[in-house]
């Protein structure tokens, strides 16, 4: 009998001391829970882009995926499977009905989406834009490259491996906005700062493998002492590589081509492509599940109401930055 | 007997039950700690500028501190007293020295904290700039406001207000990056987009009240169809407003005028300056800690070992945007 009282009263001691764990343990649990950033379970943020197959968004989405297990929320990828403005709309719409906590939208042209931003933002969720802006629409940010600066680097680049010596060309998409732009930084560096490396032609490539193909052939053709091709487009660079590697000119003609596509990359690693410009695409969507946090989360700059006020609530502009890739780094390019 | 050892076995169930609940319980915990970015208690961030004593900080630390209480580090506060180059420096040495988990660097001078800022990043600190880049420097990103766009915002607002008509003057402190920039993008706009509001004199204020308040009655007695004036720095707004108030002409002359200081903010809700354009420097502490977070926690684009990489880990420009502040929404600008 007192053999069994003192077994009855270790086990009521033990249980007091696990109680007694449990309670200390939760306690500390509560506290590092509210000392730090994450989502409630219902919180689900969505990515609506265009052409949503291609291998170029495959970054992004990781970025917003990162930051989404980071934060304990959950994600949804959505948008057109085509070329297709009325159908990244109609996408769109159907997003926004669905009431997310927030839609990441990269714009396939930069005003046919301002209609369905503006009535998202008017229903109170929070709209960023990432890599393809719609800046007259009422989102809260962009996230992506700035494509002046990335032309600029593009124009350094070229001077570096031509010695700032000889005639150089452009092929490009002139009707785009970004590929204007990365153009202009391109041609403004040359005349401000390379003044013996002559802009001889801008082209245009259509975003075709061929057809910069055959561009470049032309561009090599007419100009003999040409020393340089900047492609501001991805389908592009294998095209001026290809028209190189025929016309027998890889040690004459410098080819900068943009993105990170495999054929790219691998023509950057056996040496046609000099180099080519890595855009910060993880971070596009890693920081712009960020932004949409803060704001659905209300703690973004702390201005009583944000939605009705006219203070933008965050940062406006985050440039995602621009790599220089070449032989001697790109084999941390080829997607893991 | 059977009944001890019926209490016994109810006991025991009892105490299994509760490892069970804990266990579970622990479960459920651990997956909500790890999906949450939240520091660990050593973690200390350090934010250093110059003039530590002046208002325009305020903002910033404030941001800087809400980022730190939600992510559950501490923050520390250092910086130059004084406007002294070499102050600054040491005091960046003396953190440096310290290892902290990371450093946000408001730059008294693009230059001179090169060296120092160069140290703590091969010790394996991060580094960001906030407000007053030094962009030749290794830091990682650069938080702050985009000082051209500031000049275009500034130009748009002066041509509403004006009806784009008249003679516009700019006083500013010409041998300052920043303050340039708001120039140029003051000046291009107006040439750009006003054709008819024409530039007709840019004077330094040097960043004083009295010095600024007679460069505008000089500017309104040589040009006495002047209709604005556009002050691109904190402490000259209010000289510029006396200036106007003293020739008896604020139905004639716009002010606009730069930052929120109390005397500048009345001068705005008196109608005396037309307005003034607030920078987002809450958004510059929060978001200067947030980028450090990363960098210490390696959370920032997963490569691997960043420190030894040429790929930017974060972004690489944060433009943490304008706001044009008038009467109607000076309220929200007087500090809480």
């Amino acid at each position: 009998m007192k053999k069994m009282l003192l077994l009855y009263v270790v086990v009521i001691g033990t249980l007091m001391a696990y109680l007694y764990m449990v309670y200390f343990r939760e306690d500390n649990g509560g506290l590092s829970e509210n000392a730090g950033l994450h989502g409630k379970t219902d919180e689900r943020y969505v990515m609506v882009n265009f052409l949503t197959g291609i291998d170029y968004w495959k970054n992004s989405l990781k970025g917003f995926e990162d930051a989404a297990e980071a934060l304990g929320v959950s994600v949804e990828y959505r948008g057109s499977t085509q070329y297709d403005v009325q159908e990244e709309v109609m996408v769109l719409e159907q997003v926004i009905a669905r009431s997310p906590s927030g839609i990441a939208v990269s714009a396939i042209n930069s005003e046919a989406l301002n209609a369905a931003i503006n009535k998202a933002v008017e229903a109170g969720i929070p709209v960023v834009m990432f890599d393809s802006d719609a800046p007259d629409s009422d989102a809260y940010s962009f996230l992506g490259t700035n494509n002046y600066n990335a032309g600029v680097t593009a124009a350094r680049e070229m001077a570096e491996l031509t010695g700032g010596q000889g005639e150089v060309g452009i092929i490009s998409l002139p009707n785009q906005l970004n590929h204007q732009e990365r153009t202009r930084g391109f041609s403004d560096t040359l005349a401000k700062e390379f003044p013996k490396l002559r802009l001889v032609g801008i082209e245009d490539g259509k975003g075709d493998q061929l057809v910069t193909e055959q561009k470049s052939l032309e561009l090599m053709e007419r100009y003999p002492g040409l020393t340089g091709i900047f492609v501001t487009e991805a389908n592009g660079g294998v095209g001026a590589g290809n028209a190189v590697l025929q016309a027998e000119k890889i040690d004459k003609v410098h080819i900068i081509s943009f993105d990170t596509d495999k054929g790219t990359l691998d023509m950057v690693k056996s040496g046609t492509i000099s180099a080519t410009l890595a855009q910060g695409t993880w971070n596009m969507g890693y920081w712009s599940l960020m932004h949409l946090f803060h704001l659905h989360n209300e703690l973004a700059e702390p201005m009583p109401d944000w939605r009705s006020s006219d203070v933008p609530p965050l940062p406006t502009y985050v440039d995602t930055g621009i790599t220089v890739v070449t032989e001697s780094n790109v084999d941390q390019f080829y997607a893991k």
